[in-house]
């Protein structure tokens, strides 16, 4: 049995995310599971670094799967890409040592949210993007954002109420871009809690928007409850830029 | 009564075209002066720079129209994008003379055309490039190009088979550029026929593929016939980048 690493881009826009969920075929890691196991000729379990939202995107998400082929890297890449649909591209592929495991191994990602202001359309990307009305002090979101990079216990910022395990991660960074139209922030971090980044982002507009002050951050952090974080935000503004190893 | 000059950018996927025809009001001139129309209280009409065909992508379409209005630029401009669908976007606008009209006195067009070339299915931008399989021989392909350069009749490039006005007109510059996954052409022109960046576009690959020698441009346009020259490509991939004066 051989260990492939790959590297994947995809537009989440028409799938329920990556996880497969019971009978529901249309996931990420359900479209790569039928075609490998067509390939293989028996049951291959696809394991993914990180398990995107429906809606969500993703420049480099990484998965493996172990195999018992005389392929190489690149006819599997080939055949993959041939048999997934348009909105799925597997980018790279490598053999890895049989131990290595995509999601328990990595040991950071980078998300990114990408928001429209100002007016702006950005009529190729507009699947890519979620647009905000309002004017926003991009300076006060930066103040807030550095309050919350660092090592904290995120619970207040966790979708799922009965976390068991711990919901201390490590930010690493939270930069705010200005590009022209678009506000993109990239959350750079050693994992990140159920719909972490997009109560994140919630937060941090509210804070643009001045509903709350900076400072609030603190509170929030230290109140432990998702009911003192800002809302979250839909998946489309969403994409897995990286994964690291 | 003003005179006023947008810019505008657009997804045609959607689109039977640029141009307004009978009654189908699923063209994007049609939607400009639905809107216009309807914000004036009378009919207005909206002439564009290029007839963009059914499915041709523009970042920078230009346009003009002539409105009794108090209101200033930046209103209208608000106006539109706010009625116009999320795939259509008003860029840019500006009071101009009154006889100012953007295609008659519009002194060149530069139109992309994008291809996926190596596989590459560009996940985000798939509805904005056309896949080619055939590995492609670009010095040829450039060297056929420098052949098309200057003034000639393209007749032979003309899908309009009654065209009775002359079929002269200078191209610039075509140049081919090569990015990663991607095969980039970039025709300027002073004007441009029916289909003629797609049929132009469509006889560079034959030669990329070798179905013919570069030196056989010359012959295509001194038999000033359609059937010598390579097919018309889909329009997906092609794109209106900018209307110069």
């Amino acid at each position: 049995m051989r260990n492939y690493k790959i590297t994947l881009q995809y537009d989440g826009t028409r799938y329920d995310g990556w996880q497969k969920q019971g009978n529901t075929a249309n996931t990420i890691q359900g479209k790569l599971e039928q075609i490998l196991s067509r390939m293989a000729g028996c049951t291959v379990e696809v394991h993914g670094a990180g398990r995107t939202d429906a809606g969500v995107h993703a420049e480099g998400q990484v998965a493996n799967f172990h195999l018992e082929s005389q392929r190489d890297c690149r006819e599997i890449q080939r055949y993959l890409n041939h048999y997934l649909p348009e909105d799925i591209e597997v980018t790279a592929i490598e053999e890895v040592p049989k131990r290595f495991h995509s999601r328990l191994q990595a040991s950071g990602k980078i998300y990114v949210y990408r928001i429209a202001v100002g007016g702006a359309k950005h009529v190729f990307e507009r699947r890519q993007l979620w647009a905000v009305e309002e004017p926003l002090d991009v300076e006060a979101m930066r103040r807030a954002a550095g309050i919350l990079e660092g090592r904290h216990d995120f619970k207040s910022f966790c979708a799922n109420k009965r976390m068991k395990k711990s919901t201390v991660r490590t930010l690493q960074r939270i930069s705010i871009e200005e590009l022209p139209g678009e506000l993109r922030l990239v959350f750079q971090g050693d994992g990140f809690l159920y719909h972490m980044v997009r109560i994140l982002t919630g937060t941090l507009l509210e804070v643009g928007k001045g509903v709350y002050g900076p400072g609030y951050m603190e509170e929030i952090l230290a109140g432990c409850s998702r009911e003192l974080a800002g809302p979250c935000v839909p998946a489309r503004g969403l994409c897995l830029r990286q994964v690291y190893y």
